[in-house]
């Protein structure tokens, strides 16, 4: 028996079965820190979780455990230049990436922003997100030439992710939406989730991105990586697998008149969307609302989001082995035993 | 009424009708030329077709007429080094698509071979390719890493060939299979060619690319351009609907003892099968054979497939416009009225 000694929960996932469950339904918390009883242990900060010791021994093909990093925009690139990247940055975050597979190999999905690549350049053309309401009016559909051009702009990025993830030993496989995934008005007509499932089947690290993507209705939109990981975390394969988000940004979680917010839940969440701003430099997405409008979204269906500060060296090599230092945890305060309730559909994904 | 005045077959598309069917079913041929009946017209050479015509007026999102343009690897590249880059050949072949866009827009594919930057970096690994029999034993999958380097390499010609058509004016959107493709055993086990659609719908060029593909029993294999060729002349939303194939290499056409052979149809394809041979430098998928093979596997489903040297300038820009400047045609001699039988399945799409 662990420290606590309380009831586990469905937020605990520690367990040393060999074949773990999407969510431990012992009996007893047998970890030595665990979200849902805030036992601090050694120089943990309040909200260190369980995930390490579960991930020890896992194969990187266990879907079970499935984790995924977003690398933001705003920390990889300079979003207030054009094509600006912040290459020591993105060199020691896949570093870090790295380091955390080789200790303890999880299943993982890597994500990453446009930046100062992608928005720029969309916000120059007809181009929008997809999860703006569709006008009343008819729209102005993008041109081919303009699709071509932001593509090129997100995946001239895309490209030095990969290159990156590589350089660093990571077994990084490009799987960009735009390719996968087509919309119609907005909303998800197809996602082929397939390649990521099998990619994560064979041991690889599947990476998507910021993206255009095709709709039937506007011509392309431009997709969010929160609106890929919704699509992700719903699709095909992967549906109810994720149990913790990475959320990499330049502050240390959601800040509310300077102060780290701790934690969103019932209980806050309403005043944290209301203190959550938009983003840096130019984005059509939206920001740190849209992302926190989207994890609440989800918090159903992710074990846990967590929104950390990507600007501070070992922060994501201790999230990706289960330890939390700073930031915000997006989550239900107390999950029911079992599957939580799912939460209301993110707009991107309602209809 | 047209010079030849027979009756024109199914590999007729000479129409000046506002709403253009894939094949030509009128009674009587009005081209000036038809590959049909051979008649030449001017300094035109054998076998030249009646498609310029066609094309005129029609727009980009003209599904109806649907072109695919392979570049070939060992154009583009030189297949006897490692990721050595023919620049000068690839931005003159972009040149030519652009200009012939120009002239004539038509609904477009490009696809392209791996050349020095995928095959070469396959070989070195348990990478196979998707036509390659199922072997009795148990097989080695290839390791996530080797997946990973190769299509990091395959990628970077794909970059290097969206680039050039960009910096030429074609507004490319990259599509890479290894995103919307995935096998099982070789098999085709899910295509979503529905982007592939979208796209042209939009009045983009999708480029595609001989690629690393996941597969469930194998683990991964490399897909050749005529694979993913195949994939999309009987994928969802373009099935039927390719009028023309130009398969761009370095010879003009099947030379058979050192003379090129004008056609390959019924009467003489099993001896062209046998002279085909295989590809300069390391070639994972099997070079001019396994292109035969797969396009006379397709002749009832493609208008026609042209091989033709792409390494004599002009020879892509006219094939674009419908003249064809030598090279070997791939073709029914004598189809049937309306839509020809099909032929067998490629080897890669039979169970």
């Amino acid at each position: 028996m662990g420290r606590c000694g309380r009831s586990s929960t469905a937020s605990c996932r520690s367990t040393t079965s060999p074949t773990p469950t999407p969510r431990c339904r012992r009996e007893v918390c047998s970890a030595s820190s665990c979200c849902a009883c805030d036992e601090r242990a050694g120089q943990r900060e309040p909200g260190d979780c369980c995930g390490s010791a579960a991930s020890a021994g896992r194969s990187r093909s266990d879907l079970v455990s499935l984790q995924f990093v977003k690398l933001g925009g705003s920390l990889i690139t300079d979003k207030t230049g054009e094509q600006s990247l912040e290459r020591a940055t993105l060199d020691r975050l896949a570093a870090e990436v790295a380091a955390a597979q080789t200790a303890s190999p999880t299943a993982l999905v890597v994500g990453h922003g446009s930046g100062s690549f992608g928005h720029v350049a969309a916000a120059r053309t007809a181009l929008r997100a997809a999860g703006a309401a569709s006008p009343d009016r008819p729209i102005d559909r993008p041109s081919a030439t303009e699709v071509s051009e932001v593509q090129a702009a997100a995946h001239r990025l895309h490209a030095e992710v990969l290159k990156a993830l590589r350089a660093a030993g990571v077994a990084a496989m490009s799987l960009p939406p735009s390719s996968w995934l087509t919309l119609q008005d907005g909303k998800v007509a197809n996602a082929g989730c397939g390649a990521v499932a099998q990619a994560l089947e064979l041991g690889l690290v599947p990476v998507v991105c910021g993206d255009v993507v095709l709709d039937s209705v506007r011509g392309a939109v431009i997709c969010s990586t929160e609106e890929v990981f919704s699509v992700l975390v719903r699709g095909g394969g992967l549906a109810g697998r994720f149990t913790r988000a990475l959320w990499m940004g330049r502050t240390d979680g959601l800040l509310v008149a300077g102060k780290r917010l701790d934690r969103i839940d019932e209980t806050n969440v309403e005043s944290a969307l209301a203190e959550a701003g938009g983003a840096l430099g130019v984005d059509v997405t939206g920001g740190m609302r849209h992302r926190v409008e989207t994890l609440w979204s989800l918090a159903g269906e992710v074990g846990e989001s967590w929104i950390l500060d990507g600007g501070r060296p070992g922060v994501l090599e201790a999230a990706l082995g289960g330890r939390r230092l700073g930031g915000t945890c997006v989550g239900r305060a107390e999950p029911a035993l079992g599957r939580p309730q799912a939460g209301p559909p993110p707009p991107f994904m309602s209809s």
